[in-house]
C-alpha cells in the first residue's frame, strides 16, 4: 500500500547521454512527469541536489539547472534550511481543469431545515451586552473569585485535557448532584448527571435521545425560541399549548395533544411570562406523563434566583423522583454564559443513551472548565456566590420595577414574579407592535426582547410586551435605559399609550 | 397574572373565637389548606410569627404553637436567620399520588437511534490514556507553554465570557484563516471560518446543515466510526465505498452511488488506513463533485504532521478554492483533546446556515479557550509547537515501526505512510480476530484500535489489523507496549502467526 518509490528519487529516471536534449532538461522532464503521474506529490521533498547528482553520476550544476528551471516555472519551491519541495499551486494550475466558477456552489442545495434556521437568526441571536440584556457579565455580579479556580485548574490539569467520558468529569458530576439536591430538591446519584455545555445542548440532546422525527411533542406557547428551533431540527411534530397564570394549561394541552411523546416545560419560571407552575398543575402534569407515557423535560434555567426571602421553588423532578422527568440545568446564568457548562439529570437506565448521543454530537465538555467548576462548588464558593447574586438581583428586581412604574408603568403591567433574571411587561394596548418597539429601543442603545417573539409563528394570540433584564446593571444604568424606553414609547408609539 | 395573595399571609384566614377548636389549631389548618390549594407553595416564606400574631390579634405563643405543629409534621421548616418556609417533600408525601414506580420509566420508549448509539459505544468510547493510544497528552509533547496563555486569558477575559456570535471570536477566526493558509494551503477569509468544538461537531454540523434525512451520502470504507454514527443520527442514507492505495476508489464509488449529495473524505491521511489520496483521485473527486452537485467534506484531522522532511500534503480545499469543499479542522490533535476547539471552513454564502445550526445545537464555543488559542497563534507559538511536535513524532514514528518490525513484524506489514498520529498494521493472516487481539492487549494494559472496527457493519472484506498511536510515548513505553502485544500474539494467537 505505500507508494512505490525509489529510495532516493521517488520515481524512475533513465538518462540518455546520446540524446540532443541536455541532461538538465531530461532531469527536469522526469520530475515533471513524476509530479503528473503522482509519483511525486505536492509537499514532497525532492532529492537534494548533491545526492541526485551522485546517484545519476552527473555534475551538481546539471541538477541545479534542472531544479532552477522547475522552480522558475513554479513546479518546485525552495525552503531555506529545509530543502526543495513539490509545490501545490503549480500542479493545480497546470494539470487541473479551470477552477470551477464560484457561482456553481451557490446552486448546490443544502438541508431544508437551514432555511428556517437562517431566517430565525434575527430573534435568536445573542443580545448585545448592554442594558437591559437578560444574561450578561459584570464586575459586581459575576463571580470574579472563579478566576483563581480557572487559573489553578489550567495549571494543575493542563495535561488532563484528554479524551474523556462523554458524561463528564466524575468530580463535577458529584458536585452537581450535591448542589442539585441542596438548591433544587433534585435527589439523584452522580451517575445520573450528564455534563453538557449548557441548556441548549441539554434540550437538543433531550430532543435527539428521547424522540424520533415525527413524534408529537407538547411545547409551551410562548416559549424560548431556541427550544422550538431544536425541535424543528429534530423533526418532531410540535403542538404548542397555551400558558396561563398557573403555567401550562394542561386541559388545553390534552385536547390539542392527547398522547405526546414528550412535554417541554419551564415550571419554576415560565419562559418568558415568569409564572410559576402551581402545585396542582405540577401533579397534573406528572399524572398525565404517567398515564400517557410521555417524557417531561424540565428546563430549570435560573431557578436559584427567587426573591423577597422566598426559597427557590423546588424542581418538578423532585416530586417524581425522576421517573418521568428529565432535568435540564445550566451554569450559564449563575457563572458565565461563555463558560459553556450545564447538565442533564436523567434516569439511570438512560445514561448510556445520553452518553452515546453526546459522544456523537461533540464528544464531551471542556476539561479545564469542568475541573474549575467542580472545585469551586466543592469549596463552597458556588453556593456563596448564589447567595450574593440573589441579594443583588433582589435589589435590582425591585429597582427595575420601581423605575418602570414611575416612568411608563401606566403603559401596562408586570406579569412575571419575584424571581429569575428577567421581568415581563405586558402592554395594556395589545395593538402595539412590540417588535417595532424593540427595534426602536435598540436604536437608542437599549437591548430588550419583545414578548411576541416568544410565540410560535402563526399563534393567534401572541401577547405584546417587553422582556427586560436587570441583574447585571446598576440603578444608574437601568434608569438611563428605562428613560430611553420611555422616550421611545412616548415619541414613536404615543397612540398606544394611556389615554 | 401574579398569584393573588394577601399582603401578609398569602392566603385568607378567618378565626372563629367561639369555636371549640383552639386558635392555634385553626391557624395550622388554615396554613395546611393554603398549601393544598396552592395559595402557599413549597419554598414560600410564611409570615413571621410576630407579624402574624399582630395581624390576627392573637398571642405570639398561639402562632408559635401552630407553626411548631406544622414543623413537627414536616409541612414547614425553619432556617435559622432566614425564616420559616413551606417544605416540598412533605407536600409531595401527603398530597401526591404514590410515587410512580421506577419500573414504569423503563418501559417508556426513546428515540430509535439511541439503540444503535448505545451498542456502538464499545468501540466509540475514548481510549484510555496509556500506550498506544492515538491521541493523548504528555509532558514532552503537549504544548505546556499554552498554560500561560490560558491563565492570561482567564484573567484578561473573565468578564468577556458572554453570549457571543456562534461563529466564534473574530480574533480566533482570523488566526485560523492565517494558519490554514500557511500550513494547509487553505485560502479563505476569516468570515468563512466557523469555530467548532472539534472535528466531531464539525462533521455533525456538516451532516445537519448540508443534508436532509434520507439523502444519499458517500462515505469511505473503512472510516472513522464516529463519522458513520453522525450520519446515522442525521438519518442520511450511507453508501460505503472502498478505499485502495490511492484513497477512495472513485470508480467503485460512482457505481455504488452515482449521485451522492455529499462525499466524506480524509484525503491527507485516510482514516484509518493511512494512505494519501493521489493527485489524480483528487482531481477526479472534484470533477465528480462539480458534475454531480455533491458536497465534499474534507476531514483534515492531523495533517500538519508529515515526516521524513516532507511538507504537509496540501488540502483538497485549496485545489478547489472551496467551491465544492467543506473543510473540517481541529486543534484536538495538535493542542489538547479536552480543549474542545476546532473549525469549519465553508463557502461564504453558507456561513449563516452554519451559524444558525451552531446556535441551535449548543450556541457557541468556550470563550476563554478561544482567546487563549487566538493569542497563542498570533504570537507564533502555535507554529513553533507544530514544528516541535513534528520532530518528536517523526522520531517516534520510526521508532514504533522499528520496534514492531523487530518483535512481530513478520506477522504482517505497515500500510500507512510517514505521517499523522497512528500507524496501521495489517496482519498477513486475515483470519485472525483483531477484536480479540485488541481485548487481549487491553488486558495486558496496552491500548490499541482494531482495524476491522473501522469498517461499516456488514462489510464483506473488513481488513484485520491494529491501529497504534506512538507520538505521546517515549521509546521505553513503546518498547514495553510492543513487547506485550508480541506476547499476546505469540501466546494467544499463535496459529495466526508466521509459519
Amino acid at each position: 500500500m505505500p507508494r512505490t518509490s525509489h529510495p532516493i528519487l521517488g520515481f524512475e529516471i533513465t538518462l540518455d547521454r546520446t540524446s540532443n536534449i541536455t541532461l538538465d532538461k531530461q532531469i527536469a522532464e522526469a520530475v515533471r512527469r513524476a509530479v503528473q503521474t503522482g509519483a511525486l506529490m505536492p509537499g514532497d521533498l525532492v532529492t537534494p541536489i548533491r545526492q541526485l547528482a551522485q546517484y545519476l553520476n552527473v555534475a551538481r550544476a546539471t541538477v541545479d539547472a534542472a531544479y532552477a528551471e522547475l522552480i522558475a516555472e513554479g513546479l518546485l519551491f525552495s525552503v531555506r534550511g529545509r530543502g526543495t519541495f513539490v509545490s501545490s499551486s503549480h500542479v493545480c494550475r497546470k494539470t487541473s481543469a479551470a477552477a470551477p466558477p464560484a457561482a456553481s456552489a451557490v446552486q448546490k442545495p443544502i438541508a431544508d431545515s437551514t432555511a428556517v434556521c437562517v431566517s430565525a437568526l434575527g430573534y435568536l441571536m445573542p443580545q448585545k451586552n448592554i442594558p437591559l440584556a437578560i444574561v450578561s457579565t459584570s464586575a459586581d455580579v459575576s463571580p470574579r473569585d472563579f478566576q483563581a479556580y480557572f487559573q489553578r485548574a489550567a495549571k494543575k490539569h493542563l495535561l488532563d485535557q484528554v479524551y474523556d467520558h462523554p458524561c463528564g468529569l466524575p468530580a463535577l458530576r458529584e458536585a452537581i448532584a450535591r448542589i442539585a439536591s441542596r438548591l433544587r430538591n433534585v435527589q439523584c446519584r452522580p451517575e445520573q448527571v450528564v455534563v453538557t455545555s449548557g441548556s441548549q445542548l441539554g434540550l437538543m440532546m433531550a430532543m435527539m435521545t428521547l424522540l424520533n422525527p415525527g413524534d408529537r411533542v407538547c411545547i409551551e406557547n410562548p416559549a424560548y425560541p431556541l427550544l422550538r428551533a431544536a425541535g424543528f431540527l429534530r423533526g418532531i411534530d410540535p403542538v404548542y399549548a397555551p400558558v396561563d397564570a398557573e403555567g401550562l394549561d394542561i386541559e388545553a394541552a390534552k385536547e390539542l395533544c392527547p398522547n405526546p411523546r414528550a412535554i417541554f416545560l419551564t415550571p419554576s419560571n415560565q419562559c418568558p411570562l415568569g409564572v410559576v407552575m402551581s402545585m396542582k398543575r405540577r401533579r397534573a402534569i406528572l399524572d398525565w406523563a404517567q398515564v400517557s407515557g410521555a417524557w417531561v423535560v424540565e428546563d430549570d434555567y435560573d431557578s436559584e434566583l427567587r426573591y423577597e426571602g422566598n426559597l427557590p421553588f423546588p424542581a418538578l423532578y423532585g416530586m417524581d423522583h425522576g421517573a418521568n422527568v428529565i432535568y435540564v440545568g445550566t451554569f450559564s446564568k449563575m457563572l458565565f454564559p461563555g463558560l459553556r457548562l450545564g447538565y442533564l439529570i436523567v434516569p439511570e437506565h438512560l445514561v448510556e443513551s445520553f452518553a452515546g448521543m453526546r459522544l456523537i454530537l461533540d464528544r464531551q465538555s471542556h476539561s479545564i472548565a469542568q475541573h474549575a467548576v467542580a472545585e469551586y462548588i466543592q469549596d463552597g464558593f458556588y453556593e456563596a456566590h448564589v447567595r450574593k447574586m440573589r441579594q443583588i438581583f433582589d435589589t435590582r428586581y425591585h429597582e427595575i420595577r420601581e423605575l418602570v412604574e414611575r416612568d411608563w408603568g401606566d403603559w401596562g403591567c408586570f406579569i412575571s414574579g419575584a424571581q429569575g433574571m428577567h421581568v415581563t411587561f405586558r402592554f395594556h394596548n395589545q395593538a402595539i407592535d412590540d417588535k417595532a418597539v424593540f427595534e426602536a429601543c435598540l436604536e437608542q442603545g437599549v437591548e430588550t426582547r419583545y414578548l411576541s417573539s416568544f410565540y410560535a409563528p402563526g399563534s393567534s394570540q401572541a401577547m405584546r410586551g417587553l422582556v427586560l433584564g436587570f441583574g447585571f446593571f446598576n440603578r444608574e444604568q437601568m434608569l438611563s435605559a428605562v428613560s430611553r424606553i420611555g422616550f421611545v414609547l412616548r415619541h414613536r408609539f404615543a397612540e398606544f399609550g394611556p389615554a
